[in-house]
């Protein structure tokens, strides 16, 4: 199934991704884009990640059958009114933001409704790295990608989408966007929290700079490895999601004030339970983690 | 530089790949090795990695010229009183616990003093796989090892020791030992906790096994690693270093805490900078990590 024209607004690690693993599977024409950054815009022209470079999101959109909306999650509302213009009645619209309950409620915003030609999804995809230059074609093979459908989805629509997903090598799921948001406040914002301020905290130790961090491992490097993640994303998913991710954070704060405790009393075997019970549910779910 | 014979007692990930790397440097000849779990030294006779399997720790260190003590941190004094008796007054003792006030105390618990043919280690090397299976002869190539001298040090016996860590292609430093635990409190004992701790409260979650684990992507994976590192060793690990993880443990608690307010009062600006500020930290730092 042929979409001969792509538009992919906002031209980041994932929109540059997604267009670059598209037309590696030949599955689209001509692929326009657009980002309010020139510089990645410029990149992904000469690139050839996209063969058009936009003047706004509206003239993106212009006649393309699919357009990709990647923009940090909090930038949805704004690049939403600023493409909508450009739409036409048959247009798809679909997301990649990690947060899919504020997306849905920017979209109600911005249509007065949940068109039936707008999906909502989220690939289970990224690095560390962010912008177009870090792009590369095989970033979504062999994840998932969540798409969370509304009442008045368009089934065609939404098979569209899951082609094109499914073309860049990625496995196509769906969910409950309330139950999605509960989820990956779990599995992907809390850690990007506890990351980042893991490597604040350590930060401000004394002798930060000269010593802690010129001791750091390959434990640390991994663990922290999110913490370079994108700044700017990362808060626009906290704010988005905030209820949940505030939720899970005062239980692990609640958790980590309990080993707190169990270590300033020497109760060794509690900690030593909650290391083999962490051990053990790790290795369990490990071969399932994309 | 030959080391003639080598005993090396704690078949682990650590001691296993020490003996791998010594021999592929050929720079030993004979290596004996115990372990108390039979089935760990019988697969490290198996696969080559010690020549011969003694009956005790003091008969797997008779006639060694260096010896490599590469338990659990508070097995040290246990192993130290069995090894004992097969030691002779030339033999060079050397260890590669993580922590390394707790292992000084207990050299002195069972020889009265720190002998000058003490060597206290520490490679910045291993993996979250334990066992003698999974050592390999590279795992120490390009990290650093940390020697933390002390006073009646005989330096001939440091140069042995630091040769052979040389040989297995680490990088030998020197540092104070209490430094040394204030250091990796922060930059991997901590980590250590954390990593446990969210993962057990993630288990705790309702839908935690048949939704949030499976939904579980790439940065949960490399922020989880640690987690699935060997409970018996962390926990000794913690309770030989309790002080000043503790204090490392209170000011993250207070991080998180702060970060909680900052989210439940809609903060954002004040995110976001801790954000950034983590962000360039750790960029700034990445290139000098292992």
């Amino acid at each position: 199934m042929l979409t001969p024209r792509l538009a992919v607004v906002g031209l980041g690690l994932i929109g540059g991704s997604f267009a670059k693993a598209v037309r590696k599977a030949g599955v689209v024409g001509t692929i326009a884009g657009f980002d309010a950054d020139a510089v990645q815009m410029q990149r992904a022209l000469a690139d050839g990640v996209i063969d058009v470079a936009a003047n706004s999101a509206a003239e993106a959109v212009q006649g393309a059958d699919v357009v990709l909306l990647a923009v940090p999650v909090l930038a949805t509302e704004t690049a939403l009114r600023e493409l909508q213009p450009g739409l036409s009645a048959n247009t798809i619209l679909t997301d990649v933001g990690s947060t899919k309950q504020s997306v849905l409620a920017a979209v109600v915003e911005v249509f007065g409704r949940l068109p039936p030609r707008f999906i909502a999804g989220h690939p289970i995809a990224g690095t560390e790295k962010s912008g177009v230059a870090n792009a590369f074609a095989e970033l979504f093979r062999g994840h998932r990608v969540i798409l969370t459908p509304h009442a008045d989805q368009d089934a065609a629509a939404q098979s569209v989408v899951a082609g094109l997903w499914t073309a860049t090598g990625a496995r196509v799921v769906t969910m409950d966007a309330a139950r999605h948001d509960a989820i990956f406040a779990a599995t992907s914002h809390l850690p990007h929290l506890l990351a980042f301020a893991f490597v604040d905290m350590l930060s401000r130790l004394e002798g930060a700079d000269a010593e802690v961090f010129p001791n750091a491992g390959g434990g640390f490097r991994d663990f922290t490895r999110i913490a370079s993640s994108s700044p700017r994303m990362w808060h626009d998913i906290v704010r988005a999601n905030a209820a949940p991710i505030s939720a899970l954070l005062r239980r692990q704060i609640a958790e980590l004030q309990e080993l707190s405790d169990v270590i300033d009393r020497g109760d060794w075997q509690a900690l030593a339970t909650v290391f083999e019970n962490a051990r053990a549910v790790r290795e369990r779910h490990l071969s399932r983690i994309d």
